[in-house]
């Protein structure tokens, strides 16, 4: 495969922290350009308040962390923004307008009716819109959105049940992790031993991606599949990994388990191309009456944080509907994890290639 | 009011613990007999692996635990049953046979058809079935059961929007506290910066019993009222405190304000008879976008744990739906103080009486 | 006992809610004002993010917030400061210099040689230094101090060590709440399943301020009794309430109980004047082997929180040393508790008067 | 290196699920053989209550659990023990008897005086015991021992300070995970948002097995080398890695960083062999002035959780003394990697053979 290189806004924050983790060992993207705000001109080991585990990789450590303009970027194939949504609406279409592929995590533009929100083995198809974008912006580059954390996992687990027994309608609860919050995000004194039962603007965005994600292309544009979602959205003292409980409803009958073994079955395009980040599995399932848990499960599959685990497949209310529960690693397939396969797909896809 | 003296089965567990502390100054119910398992002929204070933070009250700590029989009760008015399930199958029935008047918290009888399962100010009439029970069972005496901790916030909740709008379906996600297990309960190993989303047994307890106490009298009998509920029992790292979000859905349009309001409004016969552990409002309502929480609002009221807060109070899809989220003390509301208000309320309604 | 009428700088933060809440139903003392920064001009209820489980008390919430001026404090008797370092060194003096009795947390001023740094009951007598303070700085009022939230539970257990054995050395390991940080304070991030070895300044302010504190007036002045402290201040997932371990060595042998009974038996003033805000017991002493401990333990005595609770009181190394553990409420004997006690003790020995 | 085949007593465990865990793909011991007491006759994947991350090995899933009988172990060269004290007791001597070469992470025979206590790096000249361990037993085989988790890490610090500075003594202050306690081990209703100041016989054990683990060989026996220690162990809401605070006394004057410097330097014989579970450092230090932090740090190094983090290197009271605090990880270096790292020694020093 042809090296990408990449650049990375928002370097020094929670996500972007993910992204230097994620890619320190890529076999064919490298991360070569971290940009920030108040910490451009520093060491990025300096710059970056460094919350993983593993310490900073020794040639990230060294870098020096550049300006956000287009200009930091020059010879890259990928800009990846892990920007907070305020700067992501000033700056994300800068770059896209000099010529670079932009690849977002931030809520801004997501969505922007010529702005694919993408989960890749959900709806490759919607990067498509990107031709529409560049038409209509005349930009040069462009600018792919990935979704909330919390759609994220949602939309993975929907996706199968909508294609294959017509979901009708989701009632979901979620219990996030604070990570999700960013950093400082959460203080400890409110979360500790408590549950905050609402998160600023996050149940809009869930409903309102989700079903962005879920259209389907019809002759001339997409069409919307008719999906009802209400979602009450927690907060829970948990680092890593939501856990979403899901009551859906669907046209006719459905089994528990047939539920649960189209959803063991399924395969996306970033499964069928074998792209690096591409879990084997995309939706594991487990067994175990008391699982899926976030602390064992965050972390499951081939590819460490990208498949999503289901469990408690079990009857709602009549035969038809289902009710079952899932966990989905926030900041890795719910952020950095599906912006990079979404960087793997587009550059599979021929939708990458360098301004100039 | 004349006063009541009462015995306490299960007096050393976690729940057992509770009443003590909430009888400590009961104006007229005097906890004089305390009864254990293994525990008997040991005083109070050494036998119980004392959990609240206040210290144990000196007059018990020093009171023998006496055997588990109906001859330790001798002279009392009342005796509640803080027994875990199979100890209450054997044991309570034993009482009733002996002419008490026991009030259980075990799960063991609540579903028997002619024993009443009872929140105060839910379905006060269910207390009716006491005459039906003893005749068919020749007991001098009468089992008298409270709900399933999540279940009692929920009915409490549900019976208002039931009266007045004719809630026909509940979709919930509990979220809840680790004293709900009791002694020594969850292992910290397990729910630790973690969600188990399974408890056992909760989910089946939390329909049928619900659905048993919003039964309505009928000419020769109860009848259920048709509403469907579908939940998904969640355990978070979290003391005390059952949170859980409802969807409810109607048979016609609902403004979440009149659904604020007809909750606020609401108040049972505990409260028209000023009953000592009866809140001065059994559904207390915040406004905050960020309320009802466990740790904040798990004391809130007039009597402290005894009402349930209610928040975040919003449409569901369409019109016909509204979700909130409430907030429950599960070891005061949710087990003692619902027990005791039980007895007040007996009390009040003729129905204790001194066995002999 | 004549009213005082108080005011409060720093009154929207978390230690300015704790006096809020401790000073609602106080039996001389009356909080008239209330001042802030940047909330200065709206009302208290709006302004503050209010933390504390029990509403805000009406009569405050529709309260105005002042600017942090000496005129917004006319006629008050007492101004308390909750105010964050920086901002206590800039506008504490100018209250003081107005005419007000100021009262201060802050760390700005503690070691101040004219500034008493005051644990009413370990050493009320600093309060003498006053007089000289106000000849050398030419202020009409006065400033007093109280200490970091750590040194204070420490002190209070060293005095009647220090006074009865000769206490030489104290080598202490902290395991300190998160809302000693303040709000928004520890991210959740940071600290959930986690302890946190540091807290940036801190241990040199539980050393210098222990000493400070444990000086005792000889002729011309104040003497330091030569006592040497050591201590780890760590940071770990509690709430409220800072767990100390103590190990003491003395200059000849003594009992672990004698140790105990001189803690259980210590009174200061305060509890020979019966200030309001003084617990009977200032030291608690625990059997159990397993306490004090944070959850279970911050609240005791007959002032909730404002006395310390001691266990685990046992040998050394050897016969010359004793280890314990202390539980100390960090917001209430730490910070407000004690300077209104302090208050209290003022107006008793005659040090409050208005300006003007 | 010639293959080793291994038995585990007390496979079902908590420990034992680490030995699992860990052995999985060691490069030549191959566990073989799972032994269990009540767990007996069921496979191992129905018997366990699995507690990790990632699932049962499936090699081991299908597994028999065999009876902790002497023969269940025919043809394994070393028993692994993680059997609790009072099973060990009685069962290791049987299997030491029968000719097998026991490692036991028991406490039930550290303290005998004929039994080798071991962490491999810092007194593998202790195994020479055994010989007359046997002689004087009589046994065909050998009891070997590993400390307690909370010693392990100590020791590993203090050695080098003993070896170079002459540590004289140690203050010392734990902070230990949860996990520690095994499973179910510490309910989550007392430990969350709590410290508990006691761990039963923790303080005992650490004091005098990291006293026989610093003993040195001298003509006609092992003699102490006159270090003394004092600790206050406690649980804090963590689940894997204890936090010690230490504060050290020493002959002369010691400079902080010379002491970081000889720690960073140290390496056993482990290192110098090799040895596939020996970290390349047995001791890393972190200069940040907030590490080590247990969540951040129980995993470094070169063989994961083998190495222990040590930070805060500072004076203590004056120049004859030195803070520091260290992570270890409990249940890897506390326990099945010490113990492993013991079998590998030991087969390079030619202890371990077959019954035959």
């Amino acid at each position: 495969m042809k090296k990408l290189t990449a650049a990375l806004l928002g370097s020094t924050g929670a996500v972007g922290q993910r992204y230097i983790s994620m890619l320190e060992r890529h076999p064919f993207i490298k991360l070569d350009v971290l940009m920030g705000g108040r910490s451009a001109g520093g060491n990025y080991g300096q710059s970056a308040r460094w919350l993983q585990a593993d310490a900073i990789p020794e040639e990230f450590a060294a870098k020096k962390v550049l300006a956000s303009v287009p200009e930091s970027a020059r010879g890259c194939d990928v800009v990846f923004s892990a920007l907070p949504a305020a700067a992501a609406a000033a700056i994300e279409p800068k770059f896209a307008m000099s010529g670079f592929s932009v690849i977002s995590e931030a809520s801004a533009h997501r969505m922007d009716q010529d702005v694919p929100l993408v989960v890749p083995e959900i709806n490759p198809e919607q990067l498509g819109i990107i031709e529409v974008q560049k038409r209509r912006r005349k930009w040069k580059g462009s600018l792919v959105t990935t979704p909330n954390c919390t759609a994220t996992g949602l939309v993975m687990v929907m996706k199968p049940l909508l294609d294959r027994f017509g979901l009708a309608r989701a009632i979901v609860t979620s219990m996030q992790a604070v990570s999700g919050a960013g950093f400082p995000g959460v203080p400890s004194l409110l979360i500790t031993e408590n549950v905050i039962p609402y998160i600023k603007d996050e149940e809009e965005k869930v409903v309102a991606e989700s079903r962005k994600i879920l259209e389907h292309p019809v002759e001339g544009g997409m069409r919307h599949p008719g999906i009802e979602i209400a979602i009450s959205c927690n907060r829970v003292p948990v680092i890593d990994g939501h856990t979403e409980t899901l009551y859906g409803e669907f046209p006719g009958a459905v089994e528990p388990d047939e539920v649960a073994d189209s959803l063991s079955a399924f395969r996306g395009l970033p499964q069928k191309l074998r792209l690096p980040s591409a879990p084997e599995q995309p939706i594991i399932i487990r067994d175990e009456p008391d699982r899926p848990q976030p602390r064992l499960d965050r972390l499951s599959g081939s590819v460490p944080g990208m498949s999503v685990v289901v469990g408690r497949v079990r009857r709602g209310i009549g035969d038809n509907s289902v009710q079952l529960t899932l966990v989905s690693h926030n900041t890795i397939r719910g952020a950095a994890g599906t912006a990079i396969l979404t960087a793997e797909l587009m550059q599979n896809q021929g939708y990458l290639g360098r301004p100039g």
